[in-house]
């Protein structure tokens, strides 16, 4: 795994010693583990000598994935709020324990000039992201205690804020239903986000959009959000595997 | 691996017991592997005490992905396709060692009630299926040797195929630049499909549309079709990872 987790959207193919390298492993333990991880189809060699995730591998992992179920269901109504706003909006999942959110599932225009920090299957903090606040907001008051009852680090400043100041935000992001963050993690930008619940309230993911503040009218953006978190919320409910 | 086949779409959750079976292993070596695959966060253990394939898993083999590259730079043309025509539309790309296509990635609607063999992140056959035959009639004249020096077997009906017979179709598929295929695999279906080339002139994927012959306006969608394709092959020339 730590093999595997070398590579990212940035590093795509990689050498078998840039793989030592990076996995932190001797060269030969790094080229065993390579050559076991192709015989297995997990990594491919591809015609320059490199190595990378395959084909195989991406139709293993994504085939039979909740996540790959979810983005699916969501697919249609992100596309249309992407087509009516014009602006990023993305579908991002909690991960409580990890105190991150991975992103799922995107819709952009490749002229959008606008800077984003969430990567399609990356995770950002839980707590600097309009989308993981708004999660949070909405977990369980179980959830949110051992979530909020130690320090958060912001993994880009390492910046701390006490647990404490961020429990505090959540009881008006709860009676609003959303978020409109301004200037977080980009300063020119708003971000607006709200939660997607199942059948029995829990909340499995959020539906956000990110513009230029200059560019936003937040009360029209709040409005298409909400109607999509509800209509997603609606098919989680219909789906007997949620 | 064995083990991570034995997931798909329809079983996203198996017990360990169902997991021996389906690999065809001994039950105490399915579970040492699961436990294996569970430690390294390839499986995950859900709250039933089924297993399947997580998050972990997902993210690390999506993020860093070729495919996943190609889905994202897809997406935009693929969902106006949908959104001018209202039908399915799918991208997949061709594997001629193994004569199979592998569907990447795909735009429907909820209701849409038209019975479709393809699944997201599935295989079929590449000489029973538009898509296959069309990347195929765009290949290296060397890989069209390769793939139609054997009989085809139909891996649905197990019907079998010269060669030859495939070999002899390409030419006009060639020279129309797509392919129109009515009551193919679904009876009452036509597909259309069309390539997507790089810049070296090397099919890289597909477009396809599929609706039901009797609503089908075959010429207009052949030049939604064509017009996509032009579109994403225009996308990956100017993409240095190609």
């Amino acid at each position: 795994m730590r093999v595997l987790q070398c590579f990212d959207a940035e590093n795509v193919r990689l050498g078998a010693s840039n793989i030592a390298r990076r996995a932190g492993l001797p060269t030969s333990t790094a080229h065993r583990l390579v050559a076991e991880l192709v015989s297995v189809k997990l990594l491919e060699r591809f015609a320059d000598g490199k190595y990378g995730i395959g084909t195989h591998a991406w139709e293993t992992f994504v085939r039979a994935n909740p996540l790959e179920r979810l983005r699916l269901q969501a697919q249609s109504i992100l596309s249309d709020v992407h087509d009516e706003l014009g602006e990023y909006v993305s579908l991002a999942v909690p991960d409580f324990v990890d105190r991150t959110i991975l992103y799922v599932e995107r819709f952009d225009s490749p002229d959008n000039r606008i800077q984003i920090l969430g990567r399609h299957a990356g995770r950002l903090d839980l707590h600097t992201t309009s989308s993981g606040l708004v999660m949070l907001a909405f977990a369980a008051p179980q959830t949110i205690k051992e979530v909020t009852n130690r320090p958060f680090v912001d993994s880009y400043t390492g910046e701390i804020t006490d647990g404490s100041s961020i429990a505090a935000l959540l009881p008006e992001i709860r009676s609003t239903g959303y978020i409109a963050f301004m200037g977080g993690l980009v300063t020119e930008n708003t971000a607006i986000a709200a939660p997607v619940v199942d059948h029995r309230g829990v909340v499995r993911a959020s539906v956000g959009v990110v513009a230029r503040t200059s560019d936003i009218d937040v009360n029209f953006v709040v409005d298409i959000v909400l109607e999509a978190c509800q209509k997603l919320s609606a098919r989680l409910q219909n789906d007997a595997t949620y």
